[in-house]
């Protein structure tokens, strides 16, 4: 029996023209993950949170327990693309539907094995690769059977600048010795994570700045690694995964973990990136809908009545219900967007879509909740609700992979390139609009020169 | 031979998922209607400018020569819905990248006769209009052979509460008597002004405040009916359309001027709102894509060059530009799923999404042209540049049809009657989570009824 | 020898205006208290976190040595006004000067007995207490040998409508029997926390909504009252004062801890309010202009320089610089305004003044940080940085005392009732503008009634 | 008998410090404005528009009445700093007061001679002139016998960087012959216009790009200098003072008419900056309270209820207004503080305070502005009020002098000058903070020199 799909909330924001481009099969996954978020995932939150809090850096038995369940579901990978053979097959744009529900729940994308920074590595492991290497770091993470980490970011250079990467990868034989240091990948205390991935300099003096990085698998447990602290962020661990601050010294990794070849990390990072950016978006806005819930559930409580009103009932809460409602479609529709650019043009033509949704969402994600918190007045901000911990995510995503600045400047670069386009087309319109002048009989003013 | 969408201007910024869904039909359409604005209006602005700066009240003889011509090309009555046999049969989903391209120059949709308030008024009498009254009014209009004004605000009465309307229409025989005044509607002043679709008060005691009021037809140059003033937008006189001030006294019309029938007016305002806004809509966007090519050109141009660098390489400007861009493209994403949920479910599903299109549409756009005025330093608020008409235009747009805040307030209501649900949902996650914690062990702590 | 404020970061951003306000007395506690911040607790950061560290709920050593210190030096409650014997004499805007500077560290102003939510209290103590009272609570809490806390709010009831606080207390022989819950105040699992003064209601039936409530001292160890929760605000314990959330259960208080008698709980909130909260309001702009210096700071890293270039010299930089040392500087105007109008018409004339610093300075202090943040990229929201907890303090700002929409709602209905005198005024206007025009010739157009 | 400054409308809304500061003479002097404003000024507006409408560019005859009667009562030039002799004698900080009285009606300053440009232009000739040269023209400017106008801006170069001004002014004989385009100055075509300040290039090899300029008088009737076109600001003409495009072809000046003498214009433009951009904001915010206060009224007023509510019982509405309240205040206060910057230290030291006027205050009385005809709903827009003049006045400004942006430049320029010795300071912190460290035995971390 085909699913019903209106009047049913796991589709209730889908827009008609992504409803017609899902198939059978993805209007199935969709609401299948959307049973099992409901289901599975947001009552558990609490039990959850209790595990976590006797042992925060060992992954909690309840999430090994979902894992299994939902793997034998077949709810698993399921952000793979079509290209693979183990992918559920799910196109971009219908895997965008699956990550907004996941988002309503910050680990519910752990249970489906479809959370960063597993997805871009996975995604990177999978593309380049040999046979060997796969067997050996993909297979497991696939399974679930370990994590990994995504290293790169150094606190002496600029992060957005990645050519400035100094980490220090010296050949000794058949292995490459690491020095350096390194902010953020995986927190190493917890112990089920595998392997780092990470970006480094073998070549300092080639003369090409893109020639002279490396992408290495460096196992977590190797000597002379160290994790020296858990990088909070806004003050929250974000444990049992956690972000770490890292110390190679004389780290030895054989010459054979180097991906795809030495010298070649630039064309590996360019890979990397693409559907991982809105996959982060697509559950910021799978959020942002359960803050907004939240905050309609409050605008009806009926013990938080001030002059005897709903908090609901001032139409100051109206407007600004409104405001979140309609800003979130609208976020929506341009992450939607940008996954369907991608999987009708490929993800190099998606790069501004991707970019536009990365600029655009986590702040507008991280100002509706916050004003989500507003409506809870003191109690938003303590841990009553989820709200703060939503806002920290959000907050989150506005730098990761780069702050939006930095996007900002890229895209705005590419955009003055079209200037000159416009510059020519304009002098046409004043060339023909003079003609048109004579030919009217409508005076050519003297000082024409400065109008447009 | 098929149009080459690709690398083609007319088609350059409409989204993947839209293109799809142009029939081969609309894509021509499309292309004609970007080749007539950009070869017979833009050049002509000035020349139109001129022939209207010598008689203000009087349609331009070139506007005339162009409505001709545009209507010999068949490009004529293009908004006009599937179900009219006139209709050129565009979705509106076609009809909104028509829209948007015609946007581009301030008067180009008048050359196709799918300006505002025709459209409307179009629509309206198609629907609601016997054949006998369709002869007298809509064919003119449809053919381009008069114009149009519409009439239902009063300056003693809260116009976004339509109810309060009350103009006086007394039956005296067979004929109203009407005695009012109104604010708005086309400006009789133009002589091919030729009927008001006036909405007035023909049973102030009704029980009912929806069966009070009645929409009918006057011709123009009625007796008693003066336009006592034309009121300016923003200082422009909005000519040679404009808007009027008018006082109606003892003015009588037949009876079989009435639309539908007495006591409808209701049902046929309702009937009239829908597309026409995002019409407004999207011309805005192709107004804003213009000043921002502006910007562009500005950013590029020679002669302005502060401190030895072209104002496009300020990288604050290289932000600005890229936020203006990553807008407008939202905006637009906003728009077209606007019309495509009225091809796909009817205006009336189609609510939310106009009034989306309605509230954030025309704020974004006036910040925008604003943003591009002021990179043109002094010279952008002059008549240097067509920014200002602009700006004026996107402000008129954020009060035309009743204040963003209204629509905001109409959102934000439907909206509040969804909390109950949510409400629903989530007692059910906290009855769960009680379960699961007894099922885990994890404590259920006393004071859980605050926690969320 | 009379300092010198010129060129003296003590002094350095001081409007012209409050210098000439400064008495030489005030100088000098403003340069000790400079001299204090920046030698004594800004240096100590690291150390006291690392105290902390250790036992969360116990005052750190350095901080009982800090306070013995301050105190020895008379940089002790200097927030107390004037009418105290034991006030060192500073007027409300030379004390908002020190609380500045206070600000620029978290903890400074509790090492001079100048933090919250001692202040109120003590305050309160002072005003409304009988020298007994005084005796116990007061001096004890002047001499920081006790802390205390100041309990409202309660889970089940708006807030910021104080007439349903529910808390009940019902009098038994001589003694008060309290049950209730309550939220925030203090955390009684730090054993320096000796008092909650306490607002609940004995009077439920009392026909005044204004006189059903009761102000009490409860010691913090009674029986019967337990703190089942530390209120983590954005997930940060703010150990090791911290909020906590209550229950009272038969909680017994002899009668003779009523403060002020039974029923004048609200003339008792109404006094509490006021220098308060703009202390709050100069403590946040003293920790914005610290994460100011830090951005600035990181403008010049020779360690982050994208593309080549210091991060401070992207002029889109160098614009959001400007602009937050422009806002900052506008937001101690306001706040330092609104203690000189305590000073000089009262707290209740400052009303208004205080109210617009609470509603704008938190909005503003929270909006540079993130800047600030944001600037740092990733590293910002790490505890690389003080500025997550900075923009915590002030996000925390903008709820304590109420949301900021509940202080507009009262600035706004107040306003309104200005409206009627405009009114006038402006019909006079109206009035002898028909008599000029009368006088001049120029016509009287019959619409006028719609011109303002 | 002392003013009674207490519930006096012309006081109420000058904070307490401002009040302290002002002497009996100036008290009096700004209740006269008060009093000239309001029953002079405003109540005539209806009939200087109507004068004006009949010949645009000729000054109204009661234009000259009004200011031969403000002139008799000594209201004239108040704008005029101490040191000259014709002065009044108020005080920056004393003239501000009475230019927000000035600015709620557009013309009332002119009225009293204390209008742009003739302010800057009176400065700047009573600072530089010869006494023959102020003989013949600053007499007749300060008599108000004629008006003036500065000329600067040209079309072909960047007008924020006046060291590219290349209208081109060649000696021969003993006179300088002039060639070059203009923008902006006042219009010539009103009769009243008799002198330009021109700035020009004399010197264009001159090693030193600050010497190659001059400044000089041009009589307005002179031969070979045309008017081309009234510049429209947001479509209004501005008439009957208005802006012009001007050409110069080979307009010849006496040598006399030199300024301060040759390649030192850069000395005189310095100059005239300062006072003249506070008056503006000044006169900009009496504006915006007039604009509020219509909102207010427009709050009230009982013909607009929709839903049978008054516009103001909407607590959207009534948040709105104190949010429009608050911002005025807020830059009342940093313009207030300017200008006794200026009175304290010279306007050289308050740079810094007019560009924080300069930046901040236009822009937020545009936003309010616009916030109240958006109250007004469409007829906001009109000309039944006067807020669509206001509003483009507001908006003129936040371009006149430079666009906020190249003064936010400078300001952020500046500011980071100010990094340097914040970064030796937070090296002292680190210093020092390591020290107590291993004092009291908390662990010095490895990577503390990520820590900030």
């Amino acid at each position: 029996m085909p699913i019903q799909t209106e009047n049913n909330p796991a589709f209730a924001r889908i827009p008609p023209w992504v409803m017609t481009k899902l198939r059978p099969k993805a209007i199935e996954t969709i609401q299948a993950v959307y049973d099992w978020v409901e289901t599975e995932c947001i009552p558990a939150e609490a039990v959850m949170k209790e595990q976590l809090a006797k042992d925060r850096w060992k992954t909690p038995a309840l999430m090994h327990e979902l894992r299994k369940k939902a793997k034998a579901k077949g709810l698993f990978n399921l952000f793979l693309p079509n290209h693979f053979k183990e992918s559920p097959g799910l196109t971009n744009l219908e895997y965008s539907c699956c990550a907004e529900i996941m988002g309503r729940n910050y680990w519910a994308a752990q249970t489906m094995n479809c959370h960063a920074p597993e997805t871009g590595n996975i995604e990177l492991l999978a593309k380049y690769c040999t046979p060997e290497q796969k067997k050996k770091w993909l297979v497991p993470l696939m399974e679930g059977e370990m994590s990994s980490a995504y290293s790169m970011t150094e606190p002496d250079r600029a992060s957005s600048d990645a050519t400035q990467i100094g980490c220090s990868m010296r050949k000794e034989g058949n292995e490459l010795v690491i020095n350096g240091r390194k902010l953020y990948g995986n927190a190493s205390w917890n112990d089920e994570m595998g392997i780092f991935i990470l970006m480094g300099c073998t070549d300092p003096t080639n003369p090409s700045p893109w020639k002279r990085h490396t992408t290495v698998i460096v196992p977590s447990r190797s000597k002379g690694l160290t994790m020296k602290r858990n990088l909070t962020i806004m003050g929250y661990d974000w444990a049992p995964e956690g972000h770490g601050e890292y110390v190679y010294e004389n780290v030895r990794v054989p010459l054979e973990n180097i991906i795809l070849g030495e010298g070649r990390a630039f064309e590996i990072a360019q890979g990397r990136l693409g559907p991982g950016r809105i996959h982060h978006c697509m559950r910021l806005i799978g959020q942002t809908e359960r803050a907004y819930e939240l905050a309609l559930i409050r605008c009806i409580d009926p013990k938080k009545m001030p002059r005897g009103k709903h908090i609901g009932d001032f139409d100051s809460n109206i407007e600004r219900i409104a405001s979140m409602r309609l800003e979130i479609d609208a976020m929506r529709l341009v992450v939607l967007n940008a996954a369907d650019v991608m999987d009708t043009h490929g993800n190099k033509a998606g790069r501004y879509a991707i970019a536009q949704s990365k600029i655009l969402v986590p702040k507008v994600a991280a100002e509706i909740i916050d004003e989500c918190m507003q409506l809870y007045g003191g109690q938003g901000l303590t841990q009553h609700t989820p709200l703060p911990e939503m806002w920290t995510y959000a907050r989150f995503v506005r730098v990761a992979d780069g702050p939006d600045a930095a996007h900002r400047h890229q895209v705005g670069r590419d955009q003055m390139k079209t200037a000159k386009s416009f510059e020519v087309r304009h002098r046409e319109y004043m060339r023909r609009s003079k003609e048109l002048a004579r030919q009217y009989g409508t005076e050519d003013k003297s000082m024409d020169e400065d109008m447009l």
